[in-house]
C-alpha cells in the first residue's frame, strides 16, 4: 500500500492515523518498513508526537525501531516507555545491541534498566558485559538457532517453526552435540535441499570455524572476511556453543578500525564528525596541539642553540622548511603502510625485519634521489658549491632516518601495547623535525668554516 | 576424517595421495576445506606439485580455488590448465569475481580466456566489463535464483532443488513479475515457515530495496550497512533485475575505502603493503616527494625574500618549525574530519557551510589558547614582549588559516570530481607551511623597528 510514497507523505499519513485512532492502520505501515526506516520516520516526526507513535507501536515495533537510534535517543525514548513497557522492548532486543546501549552508562542507570527485563534475558546481558570491550563475546548475539546432531531434518523444520521470528535472519544453524558443544554446521539451503528423514548429523558441515569468545573483535573480522561468512560461531573454551557474531556487526568493526587508523594518522582525537559541535571538536583536538605545541619548541631550542651558525649563514634558514617538511611527509607515508599493514595480517619478527629492511632501502632510494636534486637546485639558486653539499648530504640522512622512524615507532608501541593513537601522523612528523634540524645543523657547522 | 589435522600435516597427505594416485581421496580432503584454505594450500605446496594438484581437482574445485588467489597467481594457474580445462573452471567462476580477474588485463588475452568459455557465460562477463569501474554492475554477481511471482512455495522449493549449488549461498530469493521486473523478495527461511500451496507473492515482501546497475559502490555499501542486508538486488533502469551483490564483496569495498581514504592522508601512493618491493615502493612514493620538494622550494624562496629581517632578528628563526608545523598539524586533522566525512554521508550546501563555519569556529578557540601560551612562553624564554607578540598573533593567524585550508580544500577537489590523492595530508601540510611563513615574516617584518 505504502510502496510508492515518500518518506514525507508515510509520515503525514501515520500522523494521521494516529490522529484518527487507528491502531491497525497505523501497524500496517510499520509492518512493511525496514527498521533503519522507521527510524528515521521517528527522528524526522516532530517530538510532541512521539509519546502517541511509541503508545500506537506493539514492543516488537519498537525494538527493531530502537536498534537504529543513536544513544541518547533511545535513553530518551526508554524513559518516555516507562520501567514496564521498556522492559518489554529491552527483551526482545538483540542482546549485542543492547550490551553496546548499556556500555558506558552508570551501573545504576543499568540496573534500572535491567530490572524491567525478564531475569534470563538481562542475565544473558549481564554475561556479555563481563567480557572485555571489542571481544566476539560483546559482538555476539543469543539470537539464532542450535539443532542437536540427532534430529532429522523434519524435527529441524518443526523446530525452525517454533522460533520463528526470534531468530537473527542468518543462513545457517549450529548443531550441538549433548555436552552443547558446537560439533557442526548447516545452512537453511541445505535443510530445503534435504530429505525430510535425513539425520542432520549426516548433512552437517562438521569441519566448522569458530571464535573463542575472547578473540578481538579485529581477528573475528578477518576471519569472517577471509572466508566470506555471513556469520561465525562464538565458544567458550570448552567449545561450548554460546552465541554468534553476524557480518553487520562486522561491517561496522571494519568501518571504525579504519576511523582508528585515520584517527592515528591525524591525531585528530576521537570521533569528530561533521556534527560534532565547535567547541567539544576544539576540546577534543587541543591536548595533541598543545603537546606538539611544546615538542615544537625543542626544534626552537635546538635552532637557538646553532644561532652563532645561522647568523653567520642566513641562507642555511632557507631550507629549513624544505628538509623538516620532506622528513616529516616521508614518515608519515612509512607510518600509513605500517598502520594499515598492522591490522591486515600477523605480524611476527620475520615480517618485522624484512619490512624494517625493506624501508631502509627505500629510505636510500629516494634519499639519494632528493639529495642529488637539491644539492643541484641548491647549487645554482646560490652559486655556492659547499651549500649544496650541505643541504644534499643533509636530506639524504633525513630522509633514510624519517622513513625509519615512521617505520620503527608505530612497530614499538604496536609492541608493548601502547595506545596506538600515541604513534600518530603528528608525533612522527614534529619528532621527524627535531632530528632533520639536529642532523642538518650539525653537518652544517662542521662545514661552516667552508661555508664562509 | 581431516577435522584435527594441522595445515602441514593436510599438505603432506595430499601430496601423498598425489604420489600414489588416489584421486577419490585427494577429492574427498578437498571437499572438507574451505575455499580460502586450499587456496592457501595450494599457494604453501612446492610449485613442482602444481600441475598434477590440478590435475587431480575437478573444475568445481579449481573454480573455489582461483577465487581466493590474487591475480598473478591466478593467471599462472589458468595457463597451466589449458585452454579447455581453463575454459571450465571460468565458466563455474563467480562472474562478479571473473570480471575483478580480467579487469586491467589487455584485450587479446581477456579474448582469449573467454575464448574457451561457454557463449553465454562469456557474454555475460562482458556485458558486466561494459559497467564502470567501482559501480554496483561491476560487483554483482549473476548467481542467484529468481522466482515469478505466481509460483507456489512447493514450486519454488523444486526449482531451488534442481539450482542448488549454483547460486550463492544468499538467504534471500528475489521475485520478479512477467517482465522480469523486481517485484519483491522472499528469504530461505520464509520458504522453511510457509505452507507448501501459498503464493510466493502472498508471502513475499514487496518494499524491496534494489539499486541501479550504475549506482556507485560507495553507495551501495552504505546501504546494505544501514540496513544490514545480506545482499541487494541490482536493476536496470526499467527495473529489471540483472544481478545481486553480497555482503562479502561490500566488506572488501569498505576496506578499499578506507585505505584510499589514508593513501589520501599520507600520500603514500597506491597499494604499497608489506610485501611491495622496495624499489616499487620508492618509485610509486618518489613523485609526490620531488613535487613537494618543488613546493618546499616555495617556501625557501618566501623566507630568502625576508632575508634582511632575519638576519637582523635571527631569534625569530627559532619559532618557525613550531608555527609551521603547528599549521600543518592543524590542517592534518580538519582534513581526516572532511575525508572521512565525504564518504559517510551526503553532502549539500548547507553541510558545507556550516561545516567550514564549524571550523572556523575551531580554528579561532583552537588559535587563542595557543596563541596565548605561545606568547608567554616566548615573552619569558626570550624576554621580549613584541617578540612574543609577533609570534603569538601569527600562530593565531595560521591556525585559522590552517584548518580552514585543511576543510575548504579537499571540499573543492571533490567537488570539482578532482582525483581524490591531490587532497593528500602531505600537500596541506606544505601549502599550510608556505602560508604560515608568508604570514609569520610579514606580522615579524611590520614589527621590525620595535623587535631590535
Amino acid at each position: 500500500m505504502i510502496k510508492n510514497m515518500s518518506e514525507n507523505q508515510i509520515v503525514l499519513q501515520l500522523i494521521k492515523y494516529m490522529k484518527d485512532g487507528k491502531k491497525q492502520s497505523f501497524q500496517g505501515i510499520l509492518d512493511e518498513l525496514h527498521p533503519y526506516d522507521i527510524a528515521r520516520i521517528y527522528e524526522n516526526m516532530p517530538e510532541k508526537h512521539h509519546t502517541r507513535f511509541l503508545l500506537f507501536s506493539h514492543p516488537e515495533q519498537i525494538a527493531d525501531l530502537v536498534q537504529e537510534l543513536d544513544k541518547p535517543m533511545q535513553l530518551e525514548l526508554l524513559l518516555k516507555l516507562g520501567i514496564e513497557k521498556s522492559g518489554q522492548v529491552l527483551d526482545l532486543m538483540d542482546n549485542d545491541d543492547l550490551a553496546q546501549l548499556l556500555d558506558g552508562l552508570s551501573s545504576e542507570r543499568i540496573e534500572e534498566l535491567l530490572s524491567g527485563m525478564k531475569q534470563e534475558e538481562s542475565e544473558i546481558v549481564q554475561n556479555m558485559m563481563n567480557y572485555p570491550p571489542e571481544t566476539a563475546g560483546r559482538l555476539m548475539t543469543n539470537r539464532f538457532v542450535w539443532i542437536p546432531q540427532h534430529y532429522t531434518v523434519r524435527e529441524t523444520v518443526d523446530k525452525l517453526k517454533s522460533f520463528a521470528g526470534f531468530s537473527e535472519t542468518i543462513n545457517y544453524l549450529y548443531v550441538i552435540d549433548h555436552d552443547k558443544k558446537l560439533v557442526g554446521v548447516v545452512s537453511y539451503r541445505d535443510i530445503i535441499l534435504a530429505d525430510e528423514h535425513e539425520k542432520i548429523q549426516d548433512i552437517m558441515y562438521s569441519r566448522v570455524i569458530s571464535v573463542e569468545a575472547h578473540t578481538d573483535q579485529e581477528e573475528v573480522a578477518q576471519l569472517i572476511e577471509r572466508y566470506d561468512f555471513l556469520a561465525i560461531p562464538v565458544v567458550t573454551e570448552e567449545q561450548v556453543l554460546v552465541g554468534i557474531v553476524t557480518v553487520d556487526d562486522i561491517i561496522d568493526v571494519v568501518i571504525s578500525e579504519a576511523t582508528e587508523d585515520i584517527e592515528k594518522l591525524s591525531a585528530s582525537g576521537k570521533s569528530i564528525d561533521f556534527d560534532t559541535s565547535a567547541f567539544v571538536a576544539a576540546y577534543r583536538r587541543l591536548p595533541w596541539l598543545i603537546l606538539l605545541l611544546f615538542i615544537g619548541l625543542v626544534s626552537g631550542s635546538i635552532i637557538s642553540s646553532f644561532e652563532d651558525t645561522l647568523s653567520m649563514v642566513v641562507a642555511l634558514t632557507f631550507f629549513m622548511p624544505l628538509i623538516a617538511g620532506m622528513t616529516g611527509n616521508i614518515g608519515t607515508q612509512s607510518l600509513a603502510v605500517v598502520v594499515r599493514g598492522l591490522i591486515t595480517r600477523e605480524i611476527d619478527r620475520g615480517v618485522i625485519i624484512r619490512l624494517v629492511f625493506r624501508e631502509l632501502k627505500v629510505g636510500l632510494m629516494i634519499g639519494i634521489t632528493c639529495g642529488i636534486l637539491i644539492f643541484l637546485i641548491a647549487y645554482i639558486w646560490r652559486g655556492d658549491p659547499i651549500l649544496g653539499i650541505v643541504v644534499g648530504s643533509s636530506l639524504i640522512m633525513t630522509l633514510i632516518i624519517g622513513t625509519l622512524a615512521g617505520t620503527i615507532i608505530p612497530i614499538i608501541l604496536y609492541r608493548f601495547n601502547v595506545d596506538p593513537a600515541v604513534a600518530s601522523g603528528p608525533l612522527i612528523t614534529t619528532l621527524n623535525d627535531i632530528l632533520s634540524l639536529l642532523i642538518y645543523f650539525s653537518i652544517a657547522t662542521m662545514f661552516l668554516s667552508k661555508l664562509l
